[in-house]
């Protein structure tokens, strides 16, 4: 429940498949007003969920944004699509802070990742 | 072969599911040299996979980078993974321009999207 994201700028992971992912890609209109509160709130709330395993974000000065959002299940997905806030975050979504999105919801079938081995910078036995 | 995503921002439309995404999620190191014609090359040659349906990218400024590629089927997508362009170009991405990367692989299962109205701004009928 805690294995989201944290400052350190590092993909989410590869998890042992199948899971769900969600991509949801946008294009932000000009009235903001409210949005970074709203996206704080729903990051908070999307960790509550049981079965949410993480989620990344990337965005394009101006430009177009993608999230993705990863969760063990279809049942975990779902209990975030139905969740009431995030529901009204939609509708507002729609109304005021989206020029266009689409979604794309996914069965995970195949993952990995890859991480650059650390060099000898002698941070260890210091 | 040809609706890959134009110069107007806008994201890549929800296709009838199901159909394969494929989320690679990128953290680069700092020696890119080589990086934005392989890019552009690759881009090209994705194209020209039958069964290619359109790719999309948000890049955070100095941070995590998003690109997700849409295909028809699960052969489309085996296609371009077994391009040997491509894989030439994987490799040098392990050894030269990633610090760290994830591949999800998923079947599409659902998705939707939407485009604001536009307003009157009159541009008809003038």
């Amino acid at each position: 429940m805690s294995d989201a994201p944290e400052a350190p700028v590092r993909p989410v992971p590869a998890f042992d498949p199948p899971y769900y992912m969600a991509v949801f890609t946008t294009v932000r209109s000009e009235e903001q007003s409210g949005f970074g509160e709203t996206d704080a709130r729903l990051e908070e709330l999307v960790r509550g969920i049981p079965g949410f395993l993480g989620a990344e974000h990337a965005q394009n000065p101006g430009g177009l944004g993608i999230t993705v959002a990863y969760f063990r299940d279809a049942d975990a997905l779902a209990r975030w699509g139905e969740h009431a806030e995030h529901r009204a975050a939609q509708k507002r979504g729609r109304e005021q802070w989206y020029e266009s999105y689409t979604l794309h919801v996914g069965r995970v079938e195949r993952s990995n990742e890859f991480v650059r081995a650390a060099p000898n910078r002698g941070t260890h036995d210091r």
